[in-house]
């Protein structure tokens, strides 16, 4: 198996493909076929099975997969057995949502805390997360082995962030500051307006 | 042209496109191929062409695009030349968080509001945005032509939220809220978690 080969879409619809197998699997089945969780879940049949087959490599003509094959593939894939801590930078409206939203642990990712680039000692928290100061960044992470961090800071302090994050020696950075940022070359970086998933479906609807 | 052949991938990569198609006007550029472009953007040469390839189909081999082409295909698709105005449902940091965020005029859409499921009158706005009492969401949405509607509620609100909308006469519903939500056949709905790019990143940053 090829993790890198799960698309953004394909990740996206494994929640809810665990989900239905856990109603399989509580009726007392044993495998599944593509076709029948097409059906259950009312989406197509060559989709569903082109996503089982991108992360699950045991299924057979005619039988399909065994659930718990299945479920164990995609619990390892949304990182279920091993949850993967991130940190936030920023303290906007923006960065504080992301600490209360609560889609995260869908995925395997649980948020610790945020940072204010403003250095001041805080005794804030959102949601039970606290907002530390940036000067604790390093230790905090390394301590903690966050390996993910979201830029929630305005445009003009994106590349400090993502600065001080890579110092800190996350392995993956999320931008969505709306800054053009750097990265050294053993960092990971995606850049994101938050507005494109809406722009996509206006598209789609007016199409 | 047929719109809906763009990906949500190739969407994202547009704005980026319009930026450096100006700049390469203002040097006094009157054609630009996918090559140089791909070159310029430090983008792969066959994703750029087969982008600019679903936008726009006046390219002609070995000389390009003319740059006015281009630029008016790509600006029709972000909707530049109309704006789409849209309407947020939810009082929480997410629902504000949205509002101010700056994102999405980039791509055309403007979020003119947002409505409170509280019904109160209230007198709050965010960013100059105001905050709507519920029971004004039919009419303001249909003097102002809001098209696309936001659930940014929390799970349990986000039915009667997405119901407000439809007969409200939006045409998408873009629906963030967590909760399984039905909408009329003449709806586009597309329910998100925003955790999903960050979750999809993580999984190519440990492949």
């Amino acid at each position: 198996m090829e993790p890198k080969n799960v698309s953004r879409a394909t990740l996206g619809r494994l929640p809810l493909y665990l989900k239905e197998l856990e109603t399989l699997r509580n009726e007392g089945r044993i495998t599944v076929s593509a076709t029948v969780l097409a059906e259950r879940l009312k989406l197509g049949d060559v989709q569903v099975r082109k996503d089982l087959n991108s992360v699950c490599d045991t299924g057979r003509p005619r039988i399909g997969y065994r659930l718990e094959d299945l479920e164990g593939c995609i619990k390892a894939l949304l990182g279920c057995k091993e949850i993967t801590p991130a940190a936030v930078v920023g303290t906007n409206r923006l960065a504080l949502a992301l600490l209360e939203y609560e889609g995260f642990e869908k995925f395997g990712i649980r948020l610790n805390c945020t940072f204010s680039l403003k250095d001041e000692e805080g005794t804030d928290e959102i949601s039970g997360k606290p907002i530390l100061p940036a000067k604790k960044m390093a230790g905090y992470c390394a301590e903690n082995r966050i390996a993910l961090g979201v830029i929630a800071t305005g445009k003009a302090e994106g590349q400090k962030a993502c600065d001080l994050l890579c110092a800190a020696g996350v392995t993956a950075v999320w931008n969505l500051s709306g800054a053009d940022v750097t990265v050294p070359e053993t960092v990971t970086l995606r850049s994101e307006n938050l507005a494109l998933s809406l722009a996509h479906l206006n598209l789609r609807s007016n199409g």
